[in-house]
């Protein structure tokens, strides 16, 4: 019971942040990016304005630390997967998780759309998008070489990324037809046309 | 001069809608869609807020006129093109003029984001973001049956339009990786791997 006042209060510090991470994604979900001011984010998450502040002193800051819960979700679910199988089985396998394909991770993207447009005119948020920008090129520089391509290997890793995030936003803007049979089924035509060179 | 007063009316009404649509697409640009307040648009127009409510009756009429404009300008980009060539030459150039590559398609891309983004949240919006998916689907699938594929059309022009739409939107976010003639690249080699079958 040493810590007791010290760790609880760092625990709670981190669970409230996150919870007003929540609130920010279910207003921009909800409303836009332009609905989540200060105000209206303390509302959605049942706190006073001045508590707020406490845990984020702006609303980039604020915005920010949304956005980076986005990253570090899709991070998250690469690092755990242990896919098998044959190699463009297993492309597939990391590629999809970055996809929208459940209601889970449209909200995701939704709210990644939203910060997106805000980081062209954000510099705080612009350096976390290009950070998550590196991660997923270099993801899939990784799976471009795992299936022996040997010539172009930027180039081909910077198609199969754009490919990528056109899947992600059509996933989003038209889930109808953008599935997620058919994003595997692009996907794997994609990753074999690569494999046989 | 018998339509005096009638038709140089109906001509200013055009115009102005345009310069407001302009000064709609600069507040964008600068401070994101969130900025596009009906006043502070009509600040960066020079009009009073009043007149600015005689052309746009509501911020999301206004909203949606600029979102149509960008999808206008890209229309006419398309519509006069005459090119020449091979099939896969023909094809490039009809996909690049939808990829931002200039300063000013950089800018359309930009409030396109912001729109697109928005449209999430506003109905009215997103049928116009519809109407511009399906243009764009339609144009990948002439695209690839122009190159000769018969065999799953409809999945390869949802594979070309997913290309190009994330190398739209690097072409805004990593300029410096994603340059013109990376784009035309990219787009080559894609379409000469679709012609070859």
């Amino acid at each position: 019971m040493l810590n007791t006042g010290v760790v609880p209060r760092l625990v709670d510090h981190d669970a409230r942040r996150a919870e007003i991470a929540d609130a920010v994604w279910r207003v921009v979900r909800r409303e836009g990016i332009e609905g989540a001011s200060v105000r209206r984010v303390a509302a959605e998450a049942g706190c006073s304005t001045g508590s707020l502040r406490h845990y984020f002193a702006t609303q980039s800051e604020l915005v920010a630390f949304a956005m980076e819960l986005v990253v570090r979700r899709v991070t998250e679910r690469v690092v755990a997967l242990r896919p098998t199988g044959p190699p463009v089985r297993r492309a597939v396998a990391y590629l999809e998780v970055t996809i929208p394909l459940d209601d889970e991770r449209r909200a995701e993207m939704q709210v990644w759309l939203a910060f997106t447009a805000r980081a062209l005119v954000d510099p705080a948020l612009a350096e976390l998008r290009d950070r998550a920008h590196a991660d997923l090129r270099g993801l899939c520089a990784g799976v471009v070489r795992a299936l022996g391509v040997t010539r172009d290997v930027p180039a081909e890793a910077e198609r199969l990324h754009a490919l990528v995030d056109g899947l992600a936003l059509h996933a989003v803007v038209d889930p109808r037809t953008t599935t997620p049979r058919r994003v595997r089924t692009l996907l794997r035509r994609h990753l074999e046309a690569l494999a046989a060179g």
